[in-house]
């Protein structure tokens, strides 16, 4: 751990010391603080909503895109509903001291593993400060010291939000550095963040793809990839058409900017005739446009549904929009070997009522969750009863999939003995 | 995933093939590839020891240390050896498949997290061949691709040993490409490597601190930090004082060059006069150097042991030699103060026969392992029946401490519905 001082680095160290007290704290004690926290946002609505009013002017000025400006802005509804947040998680159980494995050795000794906080958890996120409160909430159910750095453009609101958090805090006798706003004037701190190795035990980037790319690319400290989503439907040709239309539709039509919503849907053969023509009409009413292969084309043709050739860059595509890419496959090894080859892991789905088949792509799809005769759009923490979710992760290391309380956690072994020294390598003594 | 096309990339491709097959094969298939490739490497001794000769030769002729030389050795007993570590991961349990946790939601969901392989692993390491082996057999069992970048010191010899386990892995029916060595001619290998993201899961270096600090801070592949371990013992006011002695010393020198081995100890004042003469007289019988306090001096000087007084790079220190920073402190609060200062969190060893004390420093300690009344010396895959170890996690997330199968792998949500698509936001529907 090599001290470098920057800002940064100052503020990960008192986030250090707040993680010792958050580390021995009671879930009572914890949930008490969550509820505090919640009335304390609601009753400082009127201190909040103006604070955003600044941001949100400022953003409109600069000609932001509406959209943005929207996800931007709070309102005395949103800050209840961010509230409504810290409730659902004070809800939860908490994953501290959970003792995981426990076993005897033959020499006596007797070994438990217990999971216990990351330590300093720092979030860099985009432009929605809801994030700001779920991410404290989340870091202090799970004991978890939080360093929040939003964006630049929600400055104001942040600040507003973690002042009253950490005022809050205090009162509920928990330091207040378990929460700590990161500045964001300058780009400066995220490159302080990410090499704050040995100062901030993980990093969790939420936002657009190039955002987590470069701080995948640049951080010393450890990272979750997270949201990163190019999902697969396969129909296979022993689906029940109107579910597979249904689950199809759902997963591409439901949300298009989300990263569970499917980019590519995949139909075998010997349903395509009975399949497409239905599903096409379905989705051309939701209207989208169809990146197909020639194979597809005359369906689309007939379906009168907006139609483009399809390419390598849209069999890659994470659209985020009404687009979707379509083929027609031979066989399911088929499909299994085009998701092998395009998707960034994250959902696939089959519909299939054939045992064998679902086994199969089960087995074979390698992805962080598997769906079998459902929507993609489930990947998700609240779908998956996690009550609350800091992402989803897109990696294989650490957690895999939506990422709950228990994702934002560390083990610890305890080993007890009774005087046990170690004898010579390969002999085992008390 | 960028397309990057190099040597590495291109073997690791044919990792990731081998890695489909991998995943599917049955605990049967694999043990029996393992018993195989343990019989292969003994029936191939001659042909093995003659390639390590070369690299003996070679390691002598640049004036090596001789204990490198050594490391460095294979002959047939050795290698004996290296095949019973194979035949004893056979006999581990297979981790693969296994449910960690399932549940239904209240739409029905089904949802199961099952464990999986992590894919293709990247193992970069020193001198000893031994690792070449151990790690071919890990990933083997876990279901995962081995990428093998040993030392060029050991080319010859990796080169044999990866020939004859390739061969076997031929006969029992396995992929050849789930073991694959990586030229070790350049250090551009390693570069290539670290730089594979999405082609390699996971890296795992193993070796000295050097080589693993370059890796962690220039992978883009994700890494699991292991072996720096600088440990402390301490001795509470309410330690049985045999028991405190024998620990120390065990941790201390039982073995010096390891991580686990012990490189500071902190004696509460209480029993320092009690416990210190009586520690000295064993210490120094090992030969051991004190790097001590002032109050600690005086001690030292009446048992007449080596004694250099303590500075803070004594403190940081991981010595890997017979030499122990110490100090006497005030209370066990104190003692955690300096743990937390300078401890790199590997293992920490309390002796007391306070519970109030135990709990205390268990709670406040965050570290991989934490010993009580039992030596540093027990932080080890094998002493903590895991049969086999891939390495020591010094890091948070994903694995932390002694690694085994377990921690060579991922999970995977499947979720199986009857049609179940996703409402609206906030909107749980069928």
């Amino acid at each position: 751990m090599a001290d470098k001082d920057n800002a940064v680095v100052e503020i990960a160290k008192r986030a250090r010391i707040a993680s010792y007290q958050l580390a021995q704290l009671n879930r009572e004690v914890k949930d008490k603080a969550l509820i505090s926290m919640a009335q304390a946002l609601i009753a400082n609505s009127d201190k909040i909503t103006k604070a955003n009013q600044v941001d949100v002017e400022k953003a409109k000025s600069t000609g932001t895109d509406a959209a943005i400006v929207d996800r931007l802005t709070l309102n005395t509804e949103r800050i209840k509903e961010v509230s409504q947040g810290l409730l659902d998680i004070a809800k939860l159980p908490d994953p501290i001291g959970e003792v995981i494995r426990g076993w005897v050795q033959p020499n006596g000794l007797e070994i438990e593993q217990k999971r216990v906080p990351m330590g300093v958890i720092g979030m860099i996120y985009e432009a929605r400060p809801n994030v700001t409160v779920d991410a404290a909430g989340l870091c202090l159910k799970s004991g978890n010291a939080a360093l929040l750095r939003g964006s630049s453009s929600a400055k104001n609101t942040n600040e507003s939000l973690v002042e009253v958090m950490r005022n809050s805090l205090k009162e509920s006798g928990v330091d207040i550095d378990a929460i700590q706003l990161v500045p964001s004037d300058t780009h400066e701190s995220v490159k302080q963040l990410m090499s704050a190795r040995g100062f901030v035990d993980l990093l969790i980037p939420r936002g657009g793809a190039s955002l987590i790319n470069s701080i995948v690319n640049d951080s010393l400290v450890p990272v979750i990839e997270t949201g990163v989503g190019n999902c697969h439907v396969y129909i296979d040709k022993d689906a029940d058409i109107e579910m597979a239309v249904s689950i199809l539709v759902n997963s591409k039509a439901s949300r298009v900017s989300v990263c569970n919503a499917a980019e590519t849907f995949l139909v075998h053969q010997d349903i395509a005739p009975n399949f497409l023509p239905k599903a096409l009409a379905a989705l051309k009413d939701k209207q989208v446009t169809i990146h197909g292969d020639e194979k597809i084309k005359q369906y689309c043709e007939k379906a009168a549904i907006s139609f483009e050739p399809v390419t390598d860059e849209d069999w890659a595509a994470e659209y985020y929009s009404l687009d979707i890419a379509a083929g027609i496959v031979d066989s399911m090894e088929e499909a299994i070997q085009h998701i092998r080859k395009w998707s960034s892991n994250h959902t696939e789905a089959i519909v299939s009522d054939s045992m064998t088949s679902i086994d199969k792509f089960v087995a074979q799809v390698d992805s962080a969750a598997v769906m079998v005769n459902a929507s993609t759009r489930f990947t998700d923490g609240g779908e998956f009863g996690f009550g609350a979710e800091i992402g989803i992760s897109n990696q294989k290391l650490h957690a895999r999939g939506p990422m709950g309380l228990v994702e934002m956690t560390s083990t610890k072994y305890i080993v007890r003995g009774k005087g046990h020294i170690r004898g010579k390598v390969g002999e085992r003594n008390k």
